[in-house]
């Protein structure tokens, strides 16, 4: 009998009546509480105890299909939150041959050399199909991989943009929990994956080549006007000239857009990453960027509109494809499209016939 | 009896069975078909033969917020749908300033001159706030309004560009089958609406004046990749040089775009539209663009894919709108928001919950 009650008080505490333990179902209930808590709770320990090995587990249940691998993932992830939101968010672009490993490869290491905490990740929607094509190959960063104050990830793979940029926002938040202070997230131009990258960072910064000749592609893309710094590298040896002339193009490129509403005025900086020339300033930039949307109240302002950026799009995201990924639906959207196609219907009827098959 | 059977054969001859008007209400149905049916299929009628007073007042149940005028709407439209599609849509956009209706004027003169029937529409969202800003006031097209081959209608209002351009598609729709083969939908440059024009039409028309050094916004928000044709307007008196400079650059910017899927290479023109020079040119182009684009299937093709993406559009507008306007979301909504920003929750945590309130 007070083995029985021991045994209640026990269940009590885990938050199960004793009522519950009458069946054997409970019973193997708190088997699974037992086996799952401690793990999961163990692991959040460790991750905000900044070790590496726990962050990568928990990174990998993040991308992890399994939906039981979700679940543990979303309890560490809400774990972590009150640890996170700490840092400064960086998202870098630019074609490849810029020359992006190296200049986050030396403005990394410039960063542990103040003492900070770096963690490099990636969007990069085409790695799926490519198996990784920016920050897989680990080896063009050899000196910050080494670093024990950095941390590199590869891009997480998925089959949507919208996939990825969920799994990298949430490894954004176990890494600011892991004591991550500067998040650098690496992007290439492919479809869309700027537009994501920039509306999970802080500042968004564009490398550039001096005379590539692609200034109206990045007007025309939109990229120059969510840049908060143009970066042009390799402004070194018999490129300075052309990196100087391309300064100014680029500034006054920038003159032709609104002001942000961050009250920042977009830079352009000269650097070589592979002389580590210019990199400081790069990050001094940064501070002074920091300082003033800081104290105007952007920076706070930014990532809640970032959060509600995020939670209305991956609403819609799933409306959609809940939608059309019914049998019923996926076979009448078939026979509306004919029918418009047959001149027998209009869109805008259609649209109706099919919401109201719900 | 034999007047029963007779009542019950012209009821069978309605498509109603004999069984129904067994009650009264069924009376009162027959009569309500009575009274609708044949004033609807009249005015079908009249819009085919070209009667402009049917057409004004089909599109003005087109407009209409009462749900029973949408319904007979649709009847209509539905009717006239293989009577329509036999036009040239062509969409044109400009600045305040530009000169668009003295443009449309003296374009749409020149059309019916040649015995084309030419019908004027507008989208223009901001109508419905600022009570018609562009062909609301049909004096500044002074001769083509009396013409009897034209046929000027101001821009539907509506609570959003989304309802604007159904309206404007159903227009169209109803335009074709009243005969008008030369549809013409001004815009103005306001938010989305020059691209939800562009997806309307056949050829995308952008008028501009020389020196306005507004080439790398339209080159920004993405209306010279859309263009088909750059008219530089007001091409008059002292203003020729600089509009002769101005088409060199537009043509430069133009080459820096990959070719278009219709093949078409799109060209920039002078006029006067004040001094009616210049016109004639604009609808050659307009023929040829015309010859190329049917010959090699991108004419019907865009049409169809036009089709495809208002019907997807139509759809997601109304899923969003139907989620976000259920009282129960819109309380849980702001909860969520407000677990996000005290940090207790993630975007995408949250956007599971609200989903799974469905």
């Amino acid at each position: 009998m007070k083995q029985k009650q021991n045994k209640s008080a026990l269940h009590e505490q885990k938050g199960i009546s004793s009522k519950e333990i009458t069946d054997s179902s409970a019973i193997s209930k708190i088997q699974d509480k037992r086996k799952k808590q401690p793990n999961t709770q163990h692991l959040v320990d460790d991750i905000l105890k900044g070790n590496i090995t726990a962050l990568s587990r928990a990174i990998t249940l993040v991308e992890s299909k399994n939906p039981k691998h979700s679940e543990t993932a979303n309890t560490i992830i809400k774990a972590c939150l009150p640890h996170a939101n700490n840092s400064t968010r960086i998202g870098i672009t630019g074609v490849p041959g810029v020359g992006k490993s190296t200049f986050i490869e030396a403005f990394g290491k410039h960063l542990t050399s103040l003492g900070k905490k770096v963690a490099v990740l990636a969007v990069d929607p085409s790695s799926s199909l490519t198996k990784g094509s920016i920050l897989g190959d680990k080896t063009r960063m050899e000196d910050l991989v080494k670093d024990v104050n950095a941390f590199i990830r590869p891009s997480a793979s998925g089959d949507s943009l919208g996939g990825v940029a969920r799994k990298t926002r949430e490894t954004i938040i176990l890494c600011e929990a892991a004591g991550f202070d500067t998040i650098i997230i690496e992007t290439v131009g492919v479809g869309q994956s700027e537009t994501t990258v920039h509306s999970m960072v802080d500042f968004f910064l564009l490398l550039k080549l001096a005379g590539a000749g692609d200034e109206l592609q990045g007007i025309k893309r939109g990229i120059i006007e969510m840049a908060d710094a143009i970066v042009i590298n390799k402004a070194d040896g018999d490129n300075v000239k052309r990196a100087k002339l391309a300064k100014v193009e680029f500034n006054r490129a920038l003159h032709l857009y609104p002001e942000k509403i961050s009250h920042w005025q977009p830079k352009v900086n000269l650097c070589s990453a592979l002389h580590n020339e210019g990199i400081v300033d790069v990050w001094k930039m940064i501070c002074n960027y920091n300082t003033l949307t800081k104290n105007n109240g952007f920076f706070e302002q930014n990532r809640t509109l970032q959060n509600k950026f995020w939670l209305l799009q991956t609403i819609e995201d799933n409306l959609k494809s809940d939608f059309f990924n019914q049998p019923k639906i996926k076979k009448e959207l078939q026979k509306q499209i004919q029918l418009i196609e047959d001149g027998k219907t209009t869109p805008f009827a259609a649209a109706e016939d099919l919401l109201n098959l719900l």
